[in-house]
């Protein structure tokens, strides 16, 4: 068995000053690895002529596959074609059909007047087959040298993942004989990564060498992930399942669910399947939760709204919150995420609700109630449960790691009510 | 002038087989380049050990400094330390200061005990100062080698930004004169890259080699930035501000905010600086905005909260949409943004409402409202303007295209407003 290697390259000057998060790479590499080629490396560079020559020549000693993002656009700091024709040794040359695909755009898409500028993005190096984008003027390019491939896309997210999709990776397929890549996962709450590592040692000593264990710790929940590869996928599967099926025995009392999903997709999912409906009443999460929950399609099933108490005065005016528990306990505290539960429950006409209110930092604590303090409350009209958790960490990941903790004392809510007869 | 370079170097499968974004890097080249340190390139390569030493190899080639983050976990896919120790010629020895830091977060933080494996994470090659750690149980490590700098933190990011900020910098600083690397950015919406590209061609062919320019476009807004390097300070704030002036002055009439933040930034000084009010009332978008609103601190100034209308029932109950309006013109409609804002208006009582109904996909759309149609509504309670937009792509890019328009949309509303006496 033969592995296939994948490297990627993003140019552009924005990754190397950090004004953009690098998301692409992260989806090229996930499809990648879906499609059984293994991605060995990762290089970031800045538009400039050496630094992406050198990285061509850097990752191309151990790929098999080179995929290039970035540096397409119409404007003066995109070299990536330039660079890339010269590389390959060619001359740009007009592209009919990259033209007819600019001319489109501009004239039904954008009704936008085409300038100079516009009619140059189709211009390719003659030495490449050019992939159509239909999402966008700059097309791709396909390159062979010396038995590997270079491919190059734009750094716009949708017009990179169509182009990858529709075209890059079924012809992919026809040059290589990829392995399979298997992988099995599952989603842990309430125990530490060192904790998991003693529980599971026996396991984890004896996986052999096309298994491999990773520990991905995120938010205060830990996914256990496990990863075979090779070339009889029967075997493989059965295999993994056992060793799925082992892991999973270890560490029963921790797991949240045994697929790649998100702990709010797991809360997605048990409210379709009970056909139970869900709203959230957010003091210091400001809507997040709610996002999250509608981040996915197919929300409208069970997601009904969200009341966003982020003022007292709304969490009195909307929710009605009382003015004496208010001066009594304050935001924070078990009584007002009770009493904006209840409310919310009422007003939404939900099956369930969850409600949070806390101090997200960095300023608002108190010695008494220091900035991590939070109070979750979780209801269904005939019980409320309540409880009280503390983070230490900065704003951004207060809000994420308070939204996490609510879904997850939401799931155990909801497992713990019968099913709607 | 002598530029310092830098490089980063991310470890762990999960980076290649695409679980995880890498945000880190993102943090780590924005401030990096703050201090004046030009970020080269950023590597990622899988917890595995050739592919760990030819990155570090390779690097090292162009590069002063190299940052190394992750790997650095009690578990047996953690593999940097071992690796770095061998990279380094030295061997593991415990470190009374990294030990006693173990003890302290397991006994007070954690309040878990300690076993064997979180005690090895004290132990650091004898050739590395080691770098604390008041975040997390992993040291960091600070290796010189053939006068150049490796640094090895963890890949936990408020760990790894901790460490950054508090040691790493600073340290820096005392072996390398920086030069300055400044930077003057401003948010266009309304006009394409291209476009602006001719605006500004004068302009930018007359940059001397040291100021460069940079087009980010971004969710239907463009960011230009002007960067320039060098050793006089004074000179360079001199030179570039009449390069930005100059920058400004052709593209006005598109200009968001002549500053490096976000639409929703500039919204949230704007009503800051009026001392008025803003509350949501969302639908498609569902809590999004409001998020984006409350992710910064000091949100509680002017935001008071949000009705997430997800279902009609809500529409209905909670914000008085009328059953004629929902039956004749439907949930995605004029008639009902303008009723979502005037009642969540009234609800909420704010100085301002902004209120979004549309079709994010990828279901849901029909042949006279497609996918990506979204009605906006913005108010004060004197008047309420509407707008229709279309957008055309994938549901999360609709979401945050969604939200940034009506932000944009809310944000010339609030101009054309008078100030509150």
């Amino acid at each position: 068995m033969r592995k296939v290697f994948a490297a990627i390259i993003t140019i552009g000057d924005e990754l190397l000053i950090g004004q953009v998060v690098d998301t692409n790479s992260a989806w090229m590499a996930r499809n990648l690895n879906e499609h059984g080629i293994w991605l060995k490396q990762r290089v970031a560079v800045g538009d400039n002529r050496s630094d992406i020559v050198s990285a061509l020549d850097q990752v191309s000693v151990n790929a098999d596959i080179i995929l290039i993002t970035g540096g397409l656009g119409p404007t003066a700091d995109d070299i990536t074609k330039p660079v890339l024709c010269e590389y390959f040794g060619g001359k740009l040359v007009t592209n009919e059909e990259a033209l007819a695909n600019v001319k489109h755009i501009f004239e039904h898409m954008l009704k936008r007047p085409l300038i100079e500028r516009n009619l140059r993005q189709a211009e390719v190096p003659d030495v490449c087959t050019v992939i159509p984008n239909k999402r966008g003027t700059a097309p791709g390019m396909w390159f062979e040298k010396n038995g590997k491939i270079f491919i190059s896309v734009p750094g716009v997210p949708h017009e990179m993942k169509g182009m990858i999709t529709d075209y890059v990776l079924p012809k992919l397929k026809e040059y290589f004989t990829m392995p399979f890549i298997l992988h099995r996962t599952l989603l842990t709450a309430g125990i530490g990564e060192s904790f998991l590592a003693e529980a599971i040692e026996g396991i984890e000593t004896k996986l052999p060498d096309h298994i491999k264990l990773a520990y991905l710790p995120n938010y205060g929940m830990v996914r256990l992930r496990l990863t075979a590869w090779g070339d009889n996928k029967d075997e493989m599967e059965y295999e993994l399942d056992e060793k799925f099926r082992l892991l999973k025995e270890k560490v029963k009392e921790w797991i949240v669910i045994d697929e790649d999903i998100t702990i709010q997709q797991t809360v997605s999912r048990l409210l379709k399947q009970r056909k139970q409906t869900l709203g959230t009443a957010e003091s210091c999460t400001g809507g997040y939760i709610a996002h999250l929950l509608t981040r996915d399609a197919g929300a409208s099933t069970f997601f009904k709204g969200a009341i966003v108490s982020y003022s007292n005065d709304v969490k009195k005016e909307v929710l009605h919150v009382s003015e004496e528990t208010l001066s009594a306990t304050g935001a924070v505290s078990e009584e007002t995420v009770r009493q904006m539960a209840n409310e919310a429950l009422h007003l939404l006409r939900t099956d369930y609700i969850v409600a949070v209110s806390g101090i997200m930092g960095p300023d608002g604590g108190t010695p008494s109630k220091p900035v991590g303090t939070v109070w979750i409350a979780v209801g269904n009209g005939e019980r409320t449960e309540t409880k009280k958790t503390h983070f230490r960490f900065d704003r951004e990941r207060n809000i994420e790691l308070t939204a996490v903790h609510a879904l997850n004392f939401l799931r155990i809510f909801i497992l713990s009510t019968g099913q709607k007869s």
